[in-house]
Order: C-alpha cells, then sequence, then structure tokens
C-alpha cells in the first residue's frame, strides 16, 4: 500500500475510533452516555493504537501533520512526502468523520447540547484564553513527538511500538487532555470540523471558527518543536 | 483439540465473561452494579483475549460467524470447516449464556427491569431505527475483521497477538458501541437470544424477535466485506 | 529464595495490594472511596501480576490453595510441597492483612459500615444464597485455573506470563465477581477474615463464620476440576 | 545525555504528566473534573511509564530520591552519583510543576476550593495523623522498591521493563494510595512543593509544611528498607 493511502486510511480509523468514543460519551441517549474521562482517554488511546499497527509498515504511521512535520524537520520523512500526507491526513480525518456522523446518525436529532454535536467532531477551550489555549495544544503536541520519538531509546520487542504510542497517547489525555480536549493533531481537529460544518448534521450550532486556528497552529510549532528538541537532547 | 470443540469452548468462556460482565453491571444488586461502560468495555476485550490465548492454536480463535465467514472469503479458512464452526459457535454461546444465567441465579429475581435482564443475553438498540443500527454493527464488524487482519502487517513477538485483539475490542466497545451495544458477532447475538426465549428466567420479558435479525445479518456482511477490503489493501 | 517462602511474601503481596485496593474503595475518608468497581478488578488484577513477577521464578507463584491444589492434582506442583505452600499462602494472607489494617489506621473509627469493614478483609454475598454462592465462586474458580494454565497453549516472549495472568484476573473480577466478590482462593479470604476476628479493629462487626466455609470449600472444588478439565481438553 | 540530564528531564515530564492528572481531575472546569481515582492511577502508571522509556538507557530513570537511594544502599548505583541524581530529580519536579501551572492556567483562578489547588502539586493526608501517615508513605515506597527490583526475577522482552513499572505504580496508586495520596517519592512531593509556594499561583492557600516532611522521610526510608529486603530476600 503507497504511503498516502495508508496515511488515508489509517486517519480515518483513527478519526472513527477517536470521534466516536467522544459521540458515545457525550450524545444523548448513547450506552456510554456520560461515562467519563476514562473512557474518552483509552478510546483515543487505541484509536491511534490499532491503526498504527495496521498501518505502521506502509507509512509510519503519523496520521498527523505535527508528527508529520516534526519528522520532517529532522530528517526522518523526506520533505518530498510532506504534502501528500498532510492532505491524505485531513481528508482521512474528514472521511472518518462522516463515518462517525453516520455511526451514531440518529443521536444527533436526540441531543439538545449543540456544543455536544461540536465536540464530537473538534476540540474547544474548557476555558476560552487564547494563550493559554495556544500553550496547551503546544505542550501536549511537544510531549506527544518528543515521548514517540523518546521512547525509541528503549529497544522494544517486534510489536511493542504501538502499544506504548497508545500509552503515550492515554497519559496525555489524562494528564495534559483537561484543558482543550487535546487535539494535538492539526488534521484531527481541522478535518472533523470542516465535515460538522458541511455536512446536514441534525440541530448542529456553528463550528466555532474563531477557535480553529489554535488546534492547527499549536500542535505544528509543538510537534517541530518536540522533534527537535529530541535530536537535541538524544538524537 | 478439534477445531470445532476448540471453537465450542472458546465462545462459551467469551460469552460466560462477555454476557457476565453486563450482568454484574445491569442486574440489581450485584457488586459492580451500573459501574459503568469501561467496565463493560474491558470485561469484553478480555473475554475475547483469554479464549483467544487458550484456544487460539487449535481453531485460530474465531469465535465469530462473521469472522468465520470473512477468513474463508479471503480463502484463510477452509469453505469446509466454516459449517461446523458456526454450529460450534452458536452452541458455545448458548452453554455461555447458560452459565451466565446460572452464575448470576439470585440477582434475576432481585432485577425489576425486564429489559435489563436482555441485555444480560444480547444486545438492542440504544434508539430503534432499522438502517441506523444495520449500519453501526455492519461498520463495527467491518472494523473487527479488518483490524484483526491487518495488525498482522506489524510483526509482533509471541503472545502479542490476543492482546491486540483484545484491545480492538475495547476501542471497538468503547467508540462504537454506543449505538447498538456492538454485537459484531452473530453467534453472541443469536445464541443467548435463545437461551434467553428458553430458560425459565424469573421476570424475563420479551426476546425481541423483531430486532433480532440485525445483529446476525449486518455483522455477517461487515465481517465478509472487512476481510474483502482488507485484502484489497493490504493483502 | 525457598518455595515456602516465596509463597508466603507473594501472598503477603497479593493481600496487601488486593486488600488494600477494597480498603481504597470501601473505607470512609479515603481518597478513592467509592471509586467503583474498575478500580477494584485493575487492583486485584495487578495485586496477582506484581508478585507473579516477583515470586514466579521461585515458587511458580500459586499464592492460593485452589490453584496450588489443582496443579497437585494433574501432576505439575508434587505433592508433598502442597502443605507447606497452603501453609505459607494462609500466612502470607494473614500477614498482608494485617499490612492492610495498619496502612489504613486511621479509617476504621472513620467508617461506620461494619459490613464496608468486613468487606476489606474478606468476601460476602451480594444476596445470601448458599447454593448460587458455591456456585459462583466454583466456577469463578474454575475458570481461573482453567484459563491460567490454558493460556500457556500460546507461545509468549520472555516476561508475558505475570501480565496475562493479571488479566485474567481482571476479567474474572469485571465479569464474574458481580455475586460473590471473588474470593477464588481459600487463602485470600480465610486468612483475612481470621485477621479481622483477632484483630482489634476499631469499630469491627461480627466475621460472618457462616458464610466463611464457601470461599474456602467452593475454590477448591472448582480449581482441582479447572486443572482436570485442563488436562482432559487440552493436556 | 548524561546521567543527570537524564533525571532532570524525566522527572520533569513525570511531574508534568503526573501532577497534570491531578490538576485535571481536581481543577475547576476541566474536561476530567471529578473523573475518579481510576484516572488519578493510571495518569501517574503512564507519567512514570512513559519517561522510563525515554530515559531508561541513559541514567536508569529513578527519577525519585528514594529509589536513588534505595539502590546506593545494595551497590546498584554509585554513592558518587547519588547527589547528583537527587539534585537532578528535584529540580526536574520542579521544572515539571512549573509546567502544570502554566498549563492549567485559567484554571487556578476558576477554582475556589485551596486544597484542591495544593493537591495539584504535592499529597496530603485523608486523616492527619502522623504515624498512620509516615507508615503509608513507608510502606508504599517499601513495596515500590521492593517490588521494582523484584519483577526482574521474571526475565522478560525488551521493552518491557517500563510497562511493567507502570504497572506497579498502578496498582499502589489504586491499593497503598487512599490514605495519603501516594508521594513515595521525595521529589516528586517536595519540589512542586516548592513552587507552590513560590509562584504566584491565582487564589491559593498555604503549602502545609506542616506535613511536607513525612513524604520526604518516610519514603527515603521505606526505598532503602525496600531494596535492602529485596538483598536480603531475592539477591
Amino acid at each position: 500500500m503507497s504511503h498516502y493511502y495508508a496515511e488515508f486510511f489509517g486517519t480515518m480509523i483513527l478519526i472513527l475510533l477517536g470521534d466516536g468514543v467522544v459521540a458515545n460519551v457525550c450524545l444523548s441517549k448513547t450506552k456510554g452516555n456520560n461515562s467519563g474521562w476514562i473512557v474518552i482517554a483509552f478510546g483515543w488511546a487505541f484509536a491511534v493504537g490499532v491503526p498504527a499497527y495496521i498501518f505502521g509498515p506502509a507509512s509510519g504511521a503519523s496520521f498527523n501533520p505535527a508528527l508529520t512535520l516534526g519528522l520532517a524537520a529532522i530528517g526522518n520523512l523526506s520533505w518530498s512526502l510532506v504534502p501528500g500526507y498532510i492532505l491524505a491526513e485531513l481528508l482521512g480525518a474528514m472521511a472518518g468523520a462522516i463515518l462517525v456522523w453516520l455511526m451514531y446518525f440518529p443521536h444527533w436529532e436526540a441531543t439538545e447540547d449543540k456544543g455536544a454535536k461540536l465536540a464530537v467532531f473538534c476540540t474547544g477551550p474548557a476555558i476560552r484564553n487564547t494563550p493559554a489555549n495556544f500553550f496547551s495544544e503546544f505542550l501536549g503536541t511537544f510531549v506527544l513527538v518528543f515521548a514517540l520519538l523518546g521512547v525509541g531509546q528503549t529497544a522494544s520487542a517486534p510489536g511493542f511500538g504501538p502499544l506504548i504510542a497508545a500509552f503515550i497517547i492515554l497519559v496525555i489525555g489524562l494528564s495534559l487532555g483537561g484543558t482543550t480536549g487535546y487535539a494535538i493533531n492539526p488534521a484531527r481537529d481541522l478535518g472533523p470540523r470542516l465535515i460538522h460544518a458541511i455536512c446536514p448534521i441534525a440541530g448542529k450550532g456553528d463550528s466555532d471558527w474563531g477557535y480553529a486556528w489554535i488546534p492547527v497552529v499549536a500542535p505544528i510549532c509543538g510537534g517541530i518543536l518536540g522533534a527537535l528538541a529530541f535530536v537535541a537532547l538524544l538524537g
């Protein structure tokens, strides 16, 4: 499978499973309604881990423009691949968001809260504060990329990598997700937000475009600096 | 141990542990009463993972007609084994459901809610909507089979496979289980539903046969298409 | 380290961590007060898993007379070792229970509910029903011993065994623990019950000796039959 | 990377993720507000596990003066390294606490409860009782160090170590964390407490210096005795 297809399908599964767990917790009348942060955090952890097992050998399983750019910045990924990777990630995230919309189809109408509906697709701040929100997304992504690269310092048995990656996502969600909902990935946030804006989701509100730049720009900064910090400290 | 016995006993343990966790959460006066979706999802995850360790070498640990048919459709399992596998899975699921009935024996009478009692045995929709419910079960099973086959793309150390399978079940439950309760397995749903219908469970209601075809047909479609998609994309 | 010391210290740690998690959830004014079944189940899972890593090479990490007898019944453990193992396990469980008493010392007086205090030490039925409670403990231990032996059918990388054992305990707790609190181990129940009876625990009630034989006898029956079933089916 | 830098950065990440999960659970208006002990325990588990993967090869990933002293006491770490390790751990913990302060910046003002704000940084007793609190921290750290050394008795595949360490932290948190909040690490408690005292955190209360010596002295005693017990029993 080509790199680009792997990034597309991997990110599609990532968003299906990741936005899916938010739908289960946040939408009304679901079986997992209001089941809490531990459900969210484990859901996203293996939303990353499972497609990483499937598509890792084909593309490296980035699924995240901030990671893609970070890897390119330190020479671990050819710059010539970057535009295709990012496009595939964004389109994959959009496709995954459409699947979540269809998967939970009767629950959109059943849900009153417009904010809950938006939260399924994209992140928003717990307390709106531009510098603080930017810093949260920056630091979360910095830790993500630094850790994903850094855990390679310990040699591991075959098949361990995606599991460790899942636990990195788990702990970032548990520990650093409380402020802005840990986008830590521009495609994860922008792709589904576009779908929220475009698709005729029952009773939806606005797509909060005023906030949309933060989970794009801050993760890119954090990802590149996290990768550079890895090289500086451990490379 | 023969293939068929392995499928029978493996599915029996799967349903004992899987339906068991629903009994613990949903029946009245249990120690885990109302303990939430994270309990359900982890319970089912290792309800699959543990018998997969035990019976994997004997039969491949399918425990699921949708997976069995998907594997046959792509030539990973001989069609001559399929009828026996499916029969063993269905009978094993029935045997497991009987064990759950006996395990939680005093709790049936203690439970008022007839729906909770049925939920221990088989799935039902959060919002009844035939096309949406069908799609949920279809997509959940598609992801299940695609992922179970796909994770083999990453070479893993011995003994890792059933653990990864458990985490696939975990994330499907967390993320895609909110609408129909993730049967994603015709035997898992039909076998215990038959036991619910047949056995003199204290204060039971009807067995919701109007819904019963969805968690049979949709998973079969999803399983076969998931397997074919794996071959088309990654085979 | 001798077999017997390993069983003693391993069971001591098992009970310190296992009864400890019940203390955290059930006693008043703890930080984990009322934190739910998922906490209980994960606590007990690694209460077994951690000492299994430490003492497995020395003694096989039984920590459980029902398992010890099961292993002896199928020739995996010399009968000459059995009395010493069981005595070490019982004494270790008593020592661990004393540590839990001391660990949570100010919380005994702070806790009104005498039943909660007893529950830290030993199990009790959610609904008192002798045949049903016996069957619950029998079946839970049958599954435990059958699974612990059965997972060896899948060859695993070094160091995997105790982790798989932990997940077996996890799923038994989640799925089969809802009725009697899954003693599934005579030493785990009787040893701490003796400590509850003997030690001057602030405001304690009676030690429910009428029930005490069930989590001793039923696990022994279940463990031996589980081991024999393993040999019959997979040996 | 030098030993000292590894201890500094590793402890910084440990505290960022560990204190971060407490901030998410305890501060007001966070996304994980009041999400429970399971979130706390899993957060701290991988707050240790992730940097252990990153910095283990460089420094052994102690991140904890009680462990550092325990390792030195049994000859597993040169005494000449100990002062530098402890200083790096303390400074790293302070740096991590500053990051948590900034990460959750708008939430300090949003939080009324001064005790919750202090709890993000450092531990406090559920019931104030000097001997009992001392014993809790002593025993928790004893188990930590004994287990970290002891799990090495079972040979493991490459890359397994930090995962097992994470599960040790998990179970200590679940089972032994209910009384004093399991500092079990002098740097983890003292470093962030200093930051709480120094930094202009919105609406903070006092730093509870009267308690501060317990999570320093008791873990040191427990760590050294845990290491000596390991050598005596299993060395």
